[in-house]
C-alpha cells in the first residue's frame, strides 16, 4: 500500500520531490525530546500537485502532514502528530501571487517565508510593512498565521490580519473562503468575512485542508513611527503599570501587541547559561540579580510602538507618559533621528548616559525594526540557553538542527494584576521545582489579555533533563488548567492529551473533521481526534 | 407529527409560551412582500429549555426558525426561510449574565436589546459604551452580530467585537466557543479563538445552533470624545477624499468605521416622499438639489468618531484636517462642550451661522449620541420614505407592523475611487430604471473595504411596486455580481438563489451544517441548502 503511494508520488511530482531515507534528516530534527516515525517527505509544487497528492493519500490510505517551512520550534517544528504521517513540504510553493500597494495587501503561497516578503517589498519599492513573529527570517508567514502566532506592533494579531484563503480539502477539492468563491469576485482580499458562514477559523490550529493561498494585510508606512521602552525596577510597579497599559490599549495610543518582558527572558536573549557554575539547575536570584544589574536590565521590561501622523505620534508620547508616570522607573522612546545619533557617537553617548552603547544599539535595532516590520532571529538565541554545544553566530541559528532543548507553554491570562499574579503564584514553585527558569514575557494579544509565552529550555542530549522538562511541562499545564489558564496553541508535547478530553468541543471539531476528511488522512491527531 | 410536537411544546414550556392561530400576527409582518406560512411560534424562556425545544423539533421533524428580537428590518424581519418552520423566539431570554467594567465585556442572552444594555450600564453607572447599530433601540444585540452587522465609532465590527459563544446544538449538547468549554476558564470573554480550530464564524450567518449566550466588548469611555462631520459639495471631491479617508484609517486617526452618506440617503432621513407630485417615481435631481440646498445637505456627507485622550483628540483633529484639506468643503467637530453651546443658544447660533440649530441638533444628536453608545431610531424614518400611511412619531417605528416596504442590498466594495465609480455605473442605471432613488451610504467597515447598504424603499401595499422593486432587487444582485460584487448579509429575498449556486463554498457549508443537524430541523434553507 505504503510503496503504490510513494510510486503514485514519484510520477505524480517526479522523483527528485519524494524523499525518502536519509534525506529525511532534517524533518526529524526537533527541539522536543519526541521522535516521530516518518516514512516520506513529499514536495509538491502547486495547487494542481497538492490536489493530486490528497488524492493518492486517499486512495492508499497514508496520512500526510503538511508543513510550510517546518519551523514551529518549540510545538514540534517539522514532526506530525502521528508515526507514519508523510510530509507535505510546501516549501517550493513560495510565490508573492499579487501584491496591492493601494489596499495594503499580498496574496501568498505557504513556502513564502518572511524575509522573502521583506526583500519583496523592498524590490518593489512599495512602503508597506509585514508584522515579523519572533521565530526568525526564514518562518513561513502562512503556517505562523494559521497556527495564529503574533507580533508587537501593527497587525501583530496575525489571523486577524489573514483576509481570504484558498484550500485544497482532503477530496482534491479546492475551497476559497471569503468573497474568493465567487468568480471576479473584487473584495476577496479586502474583506474578512464574505457572506454565510465564515470558515477560516476552521482551517486555523486543525488540519481540515491544505492552505494554499491565504491572504495577508500589511501595515502602510506611518509618516511618524517610534518603538516606546519603559522598565519598572520593583515588582511593586507591575501592578499598576498594567492597569494603566490596559487603558492606553483601549484609547488606542499604542498600535498593535505590547510586550512585558520579565527581568529572565531578556537575560537568557543576552547571556549564555553558565554550566560550569550552575551544572543543570536554575539561574539563582543572586546571579539573576548580578547579571541584570550589569547588562541594566529591569525586573519588568515593557516594549510597544506608536504610529501615525507626526501630530498623533506626539499626543501618544505625552499619553503614555501621563499614564505611565510613577508606575514605571524609565519610560523612552526610540525614532530613526535617535537611532541615527546612536550609530554615529556611540562613544560620546555611552559614556554621557553611562550605558554600553553598541550592545544596547544591537538589541534596540532589532526589537525596533521587527514593529518597523524587518524579520530578525533577535529571539532566537533564548533556545541556545542550554545547548552545551555553544552558541552559533545569530544569522546561522537553527534551533532544531542545532539539538537546541526548547518546549513552548503560552497560556492566555486576563490583563489584570490579580490574574497574573495568580498565575505566578501557580508557575513558579512549578519551575523551581523541576530547575528551570521562569522566563515569561507577557504580549498584549487584545486589550484585554496577555498571551504568557513561558519557554522551557533544557539541554536535549541529557535525558534525565529532558526527561524532567516533559515532567515540568505537564505540571504546568495540568495546575494551570486547574487554575483556569489555557494555552492558545498546542504542540507535540501536548496534543494529544488536551483533544482527548471528555469534552464537546473536542467531540465537534473532530466531527467537523470527518465531514471533511473521512479517510483522516490529513494531518490526523492534530487539533483533533 | 405537528400536534404532537405541539403538545410537547406545551408541556415543556407550558401553554402560554406556545402560540398559534391568532397570536402569530408580529412573527408575519415583514418590509418584504414576500409571506410565509407560519405554524406556530414558542417562547423557551433558558437554555435548557432550548435543549429540550431541540430535541422535541428532532424527535418529530419539525423545521425550527430561531429569532431572538426578530427586527431583521429589510431582510426577512421575524420570517423563516422557509414555510412551516416554528418561530423559537428567544426574546423571554433577556439577562446580561455577566458585567466586568475592568475588563468591559459583557455576556448576553438573545434576547436583551441595545435599549436594554444601555439602561443596565448607566443603572450600574460604569462608563462603558455599546456600539448601537441603526436598527434600533429595541434591536437584539446579540443576533445583529450573529448576522456581522456594524454601526459607527468604536468596536463598530460586531462580530470582531463578539468574544465567546454559548450555542445549543440540534442534538441538545451545549457548545462553548474559546476557552469557555473548560472548567473555570478565566479567558472564555476575553480571548476570541481559544485553542483549536475557532469555530465562531460557523455560527454567524449560519444554522448550525441557537446561541443562547455572547461575550460582546465594550468601549470604556474616553478621556475625550469628537465627532467629525465632512461634507463634499462636488463629485470631483469625492475621489480625493476617499483617498484621504483610506489613508486616516490605515494610521489608526478614526476609532471605527467611518459612514459616508450620499445626499440622497440623507434627504430620505428627513423629508417624506410626495406622493402628489410624484406618483410612485424616484425623486428627480432638480427636486434633490433643491431640498438638499435647503437642508444644507452635500453631495457626499461623512461621519466618523475620534476618541482617547485629550491629547489624541487633539492630534486626531489635526491630522484630519491636514488630509482633508482642498478635499472636502466643509468639515467641522462636534464634542459635548459646542452640542451644549448649540443648546443653549440656538436662536443666535441659528441667526449668526445661518443653519437651522434645533433641526441640526437633532439630526446630530443622535448620530454623536449613538456613536457614544446610545441606540437610536435616526435611521428608521427611512423605511417610511414610501409609506402612504405616513410617519409615527420616532420612538413609535416599527416598521414591519406599519407595513413599510424596505429591502436591503448591502455589497462589499474595495476602498477605492475606482470601485466605487465602478459600482455606480452598474448600480444607478438599475435603480433609475426601475423608478428607484438610490440612496446609498459607504460604510468603511475597515481599512481596505466599503460595505455599500442601499434600501429599496417601495409601497409595500401596491403590487406592481412591490414587484418593481424585487425585480430591481434582482437585477442589482445579478449585474454586481457580473462586475465582482457580492453582497455581506442575505435576506428572504434572495437566499434561496444565493445558496443554490453550483458553487464548493455553499456545498461545504451545507455539508458542514448537515454534520451538526442531519435532519437539517434548524432554520432550513439559512445560508445553506
Amino acid at each position: 500500500m505504503f510503496e503504490e503511494a510513494l510510486a503514485a508520488f514519484r510520477t505524480a511530482l517526479g522523483a527528485d520531490h519524494v524523499l525518502t531515507g536519509d534525506a529525511l534528516g532534517r524533518y526529524g530534527a526537533d527541539t522536543l525530546p519526541i521522535t516521530r516515525q516518518i516514512p516520506a517527505a513529499i514536495r509538491p509544487g502547486s495547487v494542481e500537485e497538492v490536489q493530486q497528492v490528497v488524492r493518492i493519500a486517499a486512495a492508499h490510505e497514508v496520512p500526510l502532514y503538511p508543513i510550510s517551512t517546518g519551523q514551529n520550534w518549540g510545538y514540534g517544528t517539522s514532526q506530525p502528530m502521528r508515526d507514519g504521517s508523510v510530509i507535505v513540504d510546501l516549501g517550493r510553493m513560495n510565490r508573492v501571487v499579487e501584491l496591492n500597494s493601494e489596499l495594503a495587501y499580498v496574496v501568498l503561497e505557504p513556502g513564502v517565508t518572511q524575509r522573502q516578503l521583506f526583500e519583496h517589498l523592498r524590490q518593489q519599492q512599495v512602503r508597506l510593512w509585514l508584522n515579523p513573529t519572533g521565530a526568525g527570517p526564514d518562518c513561513s508567514i502562512l503556517a505562523n498565521t494559521l497556527e495564529r502566532g503574533f507580533g508587537i506592533g501593527p497587525n501583530g494579531d496575525h489571523f486577524m490580519a489573514q483576509c481570504g484563503m484558498e484550500i485544497v480539502l482532503p477530496n482534491g477539492e479546492i475551497l476559497r473562503t471569503g468573497f474568493g468563491h465567487y468568480p471576479g469576485a473584487r473584495s476577496t482580499w479586502v474583506y474578512k468575512y464574505g457572506v454565510g458562514p465564515y470558515l477560516d477559523g476552521l482551517f486555523t490550529q486543525s488540519g481540515l485542508g491544505i492552505v494554499t493561498k491565504m491572504g495577508v494585510w500589511l501595515v502602510p508606512e506611518p509618516e511618524a513611527f517610534e518603538a516606546c521602552y519603559f522598565m519598572c525596577n520593583s515588582e511593586s510597579q507591575f501592578g499598576p503599570a498594567v492597569e494603566a497599559l490596559r487603558g492606553l490599549l483601549f484609547d488606542g495610543v499604542f498600535r498593535g501587541p505590547v510586550n512585558l518582558l520579565h527581568r529572565d527572558r531578556v537575560l537568557i536573549m543576552l547571556e549564555r547559561y553558565p554550566w560550569d557554575a550552575l551544572a543543570g539547575r536554575q539561574l539563582d536570584e543572586a546571579r539573576a540579580a548580578r547579571l541584570a544589574h550589569e547588562k541594566k536590565v529591569a525586573i519588568w521590561n515593557g516594549v510597544g510602538c506608536i504610529a501615525g501622523s507626526r501630530e498623533q505620534v506626539r499626543a501618544a508620547r505625552q499619553t503614555i507618559k501621563r499614564a505611565l508616570r510613577g508606575k514605571v522607573s524609565k519610560l523612552a522612546f526610540l525614532s530613526e533621528q535617535r537611532l541615527a545619533i546612536l550609530r554615529t557617537f556611540p562613544k560620546a553617548i555611552s559614556v554621557l548616559m553611562n550605558v554600553n552603547v553598541p550592545e544596547l544599539l544591537h538589541s534596540l535595532s532589532s526589537s525596533y525594526g521587527m514593529m518597523r516590520g524587518t524579520p530578525s532571529k533577535v529571539a532566537l538565541p533564548l533556545a541556545y540557553w542550554r545547548n552545551r554545544r555553544g552558541t552559533p553566530d545569530t544569522d546561522d541559528m537553527n534551533p532544531a538542527r542545532d539539538r537546541c532543548g526548547l518546549m513552548w507553554f503560552a497560556p492566555i491570562i486576563p490583563m489584570t494584576p490579580r490574574d497574573v499574579a495568580d498565575f505566578r503564584a501557580v508557575i513558579e514553585p512549578i519551575m523551581r521545582k523541576h530547575d528551570f527558569e521562569c522566563c515569561i514575557t507577557l504580549t498584549a494579544v487584545n486589550e484585554r489579555c496577555f498571551d504568557c509565552t513561558l519557554p522551557l529550555m533544557y539541554d536535549l542530549e541529557n535525558p534525565a533533563e529532558a526527561t524532567r522538562a516533559m515532567a515540568c511541562y505537564r505540571e504546568l499545564s495540568e495546575r494551570c488548567a486547574e487554575a483556569g489558564f489555557y494555552p492558545y496553541r498546542l504542540g507535540l508535547q501536548s496534543m494529544e492529551k488536551e483533544v482527548g478530553r471528555d469534552d464537546i468541543f473536542w467531540t465537534v471539531a473532530t466531527s467537523l473533521k470527518r465531514t471533511l476528511d473521512p479517510g483522516n488522512i490529513l494531518a490526523p491527531g492534530r487539533y483533533a481526534r
